[in-house]
């Protein structure tokens, strides 16, 4: 299974790019907890405590900023 | 729905980089949490505790880094 | 209100770019609870915990590299 | 024992990549505790939380933006 | 007051480089929590706390990639 | 006492990267808490909780983003 569609990082633009960090910080959590049904049980937990939301936020930040820096910033 | 106005990272100062990093920071959580109702009541949690703040300011300083890096800093 | 004067990163060298990444750390906290009544209720906890204040530096840690970047470092 | 294959971070793509920076982020809970056993017990735990598993995600980002970088991002 | 001689994030070599990185964490703490009575209070226990220390290390790591990219990495 | 030997950032490959990685993080810690025993006695609590072998990691991840920059990703 592939993770990136074409296996890159270039996307059309940041908002593909946003949309691109956000399923490679899920997919770290994957890589950990493969069992969808442990995850969707955490889910109903972490999506109500707001330390979690930020704690995910912050890791979309940082694949953001890789993802950017490859396409260039889209300048 | 786009994030991004005109799809850019591009904005005319720093002052609008920042305006643009809280917006990104915030866009996160609400890809995790997309019931607007569940973020106005965790709000009123952690917009009175300090640590929460904290981690907030942390995510747009990463976010800000890339809009800057993306102006070239606005050199 | 301009968060930054001049609306810029350049400053005169290190040391005033340390105060200006205290200043966006700063203003990130702000953004989110504007209330200054209640960020100054929160200090008098935080600045008596530890690790709050780590959490602080490091937010200035992650602002003061941004602006060191663009002040190409002052050298 | 060596980490790194060949002693690169050079990988084929970017999947590949994530799959070394995972493979780093784990390394370095090895180098602190190398007892494989506790490492175990200890899975039990933190893969049911959220909170672990978001860690660990942040993690892999930081290591992921490095091979990203060292592999001029596949581009 | 000065917090670098000479106002500079230019070292001899990493060694330095290193010390300035500890001092510049240290000094983001000292000017949140100015007292050096309470800073000296809150040693007693984050001394003691495995979380702390690695807290402080990871401001310690991300002030010390910036006075090394100052430095060209000493190349 | 130097923490590099030769003053340098430059090593052989990554291996020894992420070697020099693991030992400028575990020197932040001694730099705070110079007492070899206490750190002995926090390691025995540190290294069987899964929070703080993370923790480490994260530096790890961070100081080795600095030292392969500094080996032009060793290409």
């Amino acid at each position: 299974m592939s993770l990136l569609p074409d296996n890159t990082l270039i996307t059309a633009g940041p908002d593909e790019g946003r949309a691109l960090a956000i399923k490679l910080a899920r997919s770290s959590v994957k890589a950990t907890q493969p069992d969808a049904e442990v995850r969707q049980r955490l889910r109903s937990v972490y999506a109500e405590d707001h330390g979690s939301l930020v704690a995910i936020a912050h890791v979309v930040a940082v694949e953001f900023a890789t993802i950017a820096a490859a396409n260039n910033y889209w300048r």
